[in-house]
Formats: C-alpha cells, structure tokens, sequence
C-alpha cells in the first residue's frame, strides 16, 4: 500500500463545491477529514451531527460563524469513515446554489478549519486509502470529460477495474517467474533453474506482443475521448461549409459564395452515433495562384491524412476530382459524399469514375442546403468507425491515457529484451533486471508504485472538488 | 388551501437537473411525484429502494434502461412523502458530472416515465403541499440570484416567513373587522353597529400609511437586488473610467488620455461591502461642440439624477467644477473624491469652495492610478448606504419584488379609501367593499388566493431543477 506520509497535508480537513461551477438549483460543499463533523457542526444549526448515523441526509440551518446570521437551509449528509468515498468521515452539504451563497459556505467552513480542496484531492484520498486503484481514479477525471457513448464507455471500464484486472493479471504472472528467476540468482553458485526458460520466453514474448498492441491502440483511445478526427475534402464551392454547419448543427464556419473562403481550418466536434467527432473543415483543393490559398490546400491535405475517416465532397452538378489525389485516399477510411442532389442526378459516368478510382468506397448522396441524406450519412460514418475501431482493439479494451501507453510501450520493449535475452543465453542477473523494469513500469499503471510527482502530475488535471 | 385541479399535470412524476449546468465533480437530478421511486427502481442497481427508509443514502449504480450498461456508479438519497421539499416522494441522485451522463440520466429517467419538470416545477408543488407560501416560494429564486450580503439578508428574511408572517398578522385584524363589518350588513335593517367605526378607522389610516411605505421601499429592495445605482460624474479626464476599473478590478471601460472618450454609459456591478453597486461610468461633463458627446453629457447628468449615490469625481491638480451644477446634487447621497493625489495636494482653497457650495459632504482623497484611498473610499460608500437604507425602511423589511410592491400599493389605496369613507359616513357596504379588496390583494401576495396566471407568471422565472 502507499505510504501515505508522500501526501501533502493528508491529515487536514479538506472542503470544496463538487458541483459545477456557476448559479443552479442546488449546490453541494463536500467536506472530507477527521475534522469533518467537528468543522461543520460550528456552521450546522440543526440536530447534533454525532448522533447521525452514517448514510444518513438532515435538514437544517447552516450559520455564517462571523455574525450568526443564518447562511441558508440546507440539507447535511452524512457518511462515517471507513464507508465514504474517500475513507475519511465525509459530509456533503446541498444549499441553495447561488454563487453568493456557495462563497459565504466554503468561507464559512475554512473559518471554521477546514481547507479548500486541491484539485482532484478527494479522489487522491479514496486511491491513498485503497478505495480505488490509480487506473481506477483516472479514469474519473475520463469520466467527467466524457462526452460520447464510446468515450463514457472507456472510462466506465476502466473506473470499474475491469482495465486494472487485466494489468494484474498479467503483472502477476510476471511476478511470479521473477521470484523464480532471483531464487536462482540466490543459488548462483549451484547452477540450478528454477524458472523454466521456454516458459519465461513465451509468457515475455506474448506479454510484449499484448502490451504493444495495447500501447498502439492510444492513438484510438485517445481519438475516441478527444474526438475523432474527420476530414472533409473536396474542390472548392462544393458546400464543405454547409456540410460541416449541418453536420454540427449551427454557424460554426464562414459559408460564402465565394469560391475559397475557408482559408483557416476550423475544428469542431459533434455527436455522430456513439462516437465523438472532431471536424476538420479545409481550404477547397484547387490549383490557386494565391499564396495563402496553397498554405490552405497544403493543410487541407496534411488534414485527409491525419484524419480517421475522411468524407469526399464532390458537387452532383460540377462533377470533378482533378487535383485531388483521390487515389492516395484510404478506401477503408473514405465515404464519397455526393452534394447538391437537390439541383441533379448524379452523372452515372462521373460515378463510374470515382466507383474505379476508388473500388469499394461507400457513397450517399445529400443535399446539404435541404439537410437530404444526412441521416444517412451518419449513419455510415459510423458504420465505418464501428469497423475501423473493432479492427484496432481485439479486446475490449483501449487505452486512453497517455502514461499508460507510454508505460505500456516501455514494458512491451522491456520483455521482447527479456525473451531475445534467454534466445541468446544472457546471464539471469541481467533478464532478472529487465523483467523488474517491467513488472514495475506495469505497477505504475495501477499505482503499486508510484511517486509523489506522478500523482501530483495526475491529479492536478482533475476538477477541484472532485 | 390551493385547489390542486389548477396546475398543470400536477400528477406527474417530474425530473431535472439540480445542480448548476455544465461540467463539475458531481451533479445531482432531482425526482419528484407518486412514482419516483417505481421509475428509478427500473435504472437502479442495488438494494431495493422500497426497503430504504427516508433520509437514507446508498451506494449503487445507474443502469441505462435501453441496452443494460452500467451509465455510472451514483449515490441515490430518498425523502419520503410528506418529509420531503415537494411534499411528494423524492429521489436525489448524485452521478458523476459529466454532462453526457446528465444528459443520459436525465433520458433514462423520461425514458423510465418521468416528465423533465418545468421552471420551478419542485417549489411550485412545494407551494402546493403547503409547504411554504407563495412569498416563500418566490424568495427561493431571489436567493439563488442573490449575489451581496444585503440581497441575500433580504431573500433569506422573505424564505424564512418572516415577511409572510408581517403581512399575515396585518391581514389577519382586517380580516377580524371585515367580518365584524359583513356581520352588519346581515342585520343591515336592525342598524347595530358591531365594529367600531373608529378602531376601523384608525386601523385602516395606519395600515394605509405601513403598506404605503412597503411599497414605496421597492425602489430601495429592487436596488439592493438588482444592484444599488451609483453614478461617476465628473469632468473630463479626471480619472473616471480608471476609478471604475479599480473599483471593477479589471479593464471593463476604455481608458484612454484623450479627453472625452468615454461615450456610451459602460454598466457593471461589484461588491461594496454588503452591497452589490451598479456603477453607471459617464461621459466627462463639458461644454462641447461634439453633438455625440453632448448626448453622452446629457445622459451623465440624467445618470446622476437617478443614481442612489453620486461619486463626484475631481482632479486635484486641475481642481474645475465648472458647468457640474454640483449645487443641484443632493448632499446626503454625494461623496467627493479628490483623485491624482499621488501627483499633487488638494488646493485648500479648492477644497473650501466645495465645502462651501456641498455643505456637509463627505470627501476622500484618492490615486486611482496607485490605488490609493480605493479602501477609505469603499468605506465612505458603504456607510452612506448603510445611513441612505435605514431611511428608507424603519422595519426591517424592503419590498424586493415588484408583484408585492403593487399589491400592497393597491392595498394602501383601498384602505385610505376605507378610513376616508368612515369619515365621510360612506355606507357600510361600500366599506366592506374596499376593505375585502384590499384583504385579497394582501393574500395574493402570501399565496391564500392566487390564480394560474399569476403562479405561471412566478415559477417561469425559476431555474429548471428547482
């Protein structure tokens, strides 16, 4: 367990306003420490706290201590350690939420000895006293900013340790041929073996395959809670424009009639299915003698190929894809997207054309201006991403966390070390060394091991109160 | 008591969110009707809610009823009927605060049976149980607007019925001597008289001239809520926007060295000791040939005019108050404040002529460049408001809502109608007549009588959630 004296000021009372930040209904102050009834009960009119049972919601009056006068009815509950959220006796305290009023409380109870919570301290303290794994607690900072089914999923997974049992498992095995492995080491001079060679070198090389592609599957992970990235391309005037404003529901970007008015590329996400999508709204590809327009049509180009899906803007009534490379597109992440269907047919030899430059590629057809076929085209987009996101993830789990991938990564190289090591007959001292560096960047992970400058580096990105 | 046939689906099981929009640690949904416990018991993972007892909170998870995934781990706390805000059974659940999850719980929760509840919806059927009265509910929404101590006081003293307590017990003799007065007019053709003529007399005139001054108090209330009016007049270029930014604590007006180039009248509020002020930054005051700025001068002096406190601001080293007309500002609502101190003294003899034409005057000698004085000067402020208030309400009540403040101005109205007809040996019908009337205006302001409109009116102004 960790040794709780790497926590600073661990044992002060700490207080903050849970709820989101701003006037509403209710807001709630959650106060968590030893102290914590002692604090509230010199701002609590109302029963005495200590005959409250634990899990137990009061009404009551909550006194400003400076003068007496009454702050505000409020309702106290109360949840005695060890069976609160962060271990320590918590109370949570509902008040009316103007932000006056959440002011005066929090000054109410640091005048009363409290301490304004840092961020994420109160999650810090549920992992320090073992309610929760490090993986477990990020993934509530995940939670909090998750904005699409798939990325509330991840994070659901990975707070209810279905993530973490999977690292275990996995550290476990590891540990145990370790202690095999330094068994030897104390019986060097004996030149026994204790831990099998062949099966240290399949478990390390499977190990490194599974925690590599782990490691690989962040660049989903990460696309799927920060928004998928999606590019649309196309000649310029084709209504890339219109397209992004329907896609997103308003007035995001400029649309003009006039041909290459969107120099900048303007990102911004919307809900398509499950998934979060990140826009990336590019210049018109065209031939321009202008300087800025080519900066413009480069990044439009970098944009395609960054991008996870790419959806193809072509005009039903100008058909044409000259000077766009559409050969160099991924067929696997490209939807053909017809515009204009309102003002004509598409032309069956221009379809031919695309059909034979780019075989297989799905196509819908639209009218941007009428808001026709975005419905389905939706649901393509999803259909693709469904596709594209099973083929990098053979479980169920993606990794979304940077630390992890990079912890991961580590570990993987680490253990394709240790089987190439036994391949080549290295000594045990140096494999044991390896493996250790593993099992340890493993434990990293789920907070085993860990620093104080680690935690403070994960905490700080949470929200104050939380 | 009200009739319940009035409100609008008053059956229903209604839902929101509480806590203030957006992202945060936590946020809470409110559930509230006959069935809120049947429909959470279809999205809740756990004990049996029909086992928990009032005023418990458990530990479990929320289920998104469409497809069985786990939406979040939640703390769910139960008020059972009648011990509950609404009067209805009540469930609180307390999720992760993300907003899809808000998102998605609220869904699941429509999705399960229950209405999003209109603005409000939770203190109207308060109101409707009985559990407050319609004063108390309105200062609900006040107290959630509050944002200085003096508007908080004044909400706060309106919740806690102290004011429906006032109005009641005023009520409550009329209502004595209308009865007294009704019972005449039964035996109108035996002329007995039982209520004294000159008791009702006399109660009518007073309560007349108490209901006159509540409801003349609202100029006062309705500052103290909205923010207490407070102009900067001055000439040009002594200093005023850079005075309002200190005062603001940032950059909100343009400051600049050329004369006049404050035009428009900037508005903006901070705390001044209990206070919360709305500080209407003027144009200097000159004679110009520039008929823009001769707008802004008149509007200066009409902001001067209507302002509860005048600062009158002076540039100590170019002392002019020339073409002010100072002499026609009210001395008990003027401070002058000397500024650029820091470059040089107050003439004395600058400093006499003021005394001279502003007899009585408080002054404060300032750098708004340093910030120095800034404290003497808030000081000075909230003092000549703390004198100006008292003033204005020899009770300790201020009318803060302007549907009171007419009611009791209609009142008033009647009543002197009353005493004048007793005088005048007006005929004891008409008498009631008036005496009823102002009765129900009175009542309509605690809620006693009231009519849809009137309560729609209200409640629309509420948050959702409360």
């Amino acid at each position: 367990m960790m040794n709780t004296e790497l926590y600073y000021n661990s044992s002060d009372t700490i207080c903050a306003i849970s709820t989101p930040p701003g006037a509403g209904g209710v807001a709630v102050a959650r106060v968590s420490g030893e102290k914590a009834f002692d604090i509230v009960g010199k701002i609590w009119c109302g029963k005495d706290i200590g005959s409250f049972k634990s899990h137990t919601a009061h009404l009551g009056e909550i006194i400003n201590p400076t003068d007496g006068s009454v702050l505000d009815q409020a309702v106290l509950t109360v949840f005695r350690s060890p069976r609160s959220f962060t271990g320590d006796d918590v109370a949570e305290i509902s008040v009316h939420g103007s932000k006056w009023i959440q002011r005066q409380l929090l000054n109410a109870l640091i005048g009363s000895g409290a301490r304004l919570a840092l961020p994420g301290e109160f999650t810090r303290r549920a992992f320090a006293s073992g309610k929760m794994d490090l993986a477990e607690a990020e993934a509530i900072a995940d939670l909090i900013a998750s904005s699409s089914a798939a990325a509330h999923r991840q994070a659901m997974t990975q707070m209810r340790g279905t993530f973490s049992k999977h690292i275990e498992e996995t550290r476990a095995k590891l540990v145990e041929l370790a202690s095999l492995l330094e068994l030897e080491l104390d019986f060097s001079e004996e030149d026994v073996e204790f831990a099998s060679r062949r099966k240290l070198h399949d478990l390390a090389a499977e190990t490194a395959r599974t925690l590599r592609r782990l490691s690989d599957s962040f660049a989903t992970g990460s696309a799927v809670k920060e928004g998928i990235p999606v590019a649309i391309i196309g000649k310029t005037n084709v209504g890339k424009s219109s397209l992004l404003n329907t896609l997103l529901g308003d007035d995001r970007a400029i649309v003009s009639e006039i041909h290459g008015t969107t120099r900048d590329i303007v990102e911004d996400t919307a809900e398509i299915g499950q998934y979060l999508v990140r826009f990336k709204d590019t210049a018109g590809i065209r031939q321009s003698d202008d300087p800025v327009e080519n900066i413009g049509i480069e990044r439009s180009r970098k944009a395609a190929d960054e991008a996870m899906l790419v959806l193809l803007l072509v005009d039903s009534a100008e058909p044409d894809v000259d000077g766009l490379a559409i050969e160099k597109l991924d067929p696997a992440r490209t939807i053909v997207v017809f515009n204009k269907t309102d003002l004509c047919e598409i032309p069956r030899q221009f379809r031919n054309k695309i059909d034979s430059m780019l075989p297989g590629v799905p196509s819908v057809a639209i009218s941007a201006l009428n808001e026709n076929g975005i419905e389905e085209l939706k649901v393509l987009m999803t259909d693709v991403l469904d596709k594209k996101l099973k083929n990098s993830s053979e479980s169920d789990i993606l990794v979304t966390n940077a630390r992890h991938a990079q912890a991961f990564a580590a570990a993987a190289t680490l253990l394709k070390a240790v089987a190439d090591g036994i391949d080549n007959m290295v000594p045990a001292d140096l494999i044991a060394q390896d493996l250790r560096e593993a099992i340890h960047n493993l434990a990293s992970v789920t907070g085993e091991i860990t620093t104080p400058e680690i935690l403070q580096n994960i905490f700080q990105s949470f929200c104050i109160g939380k």
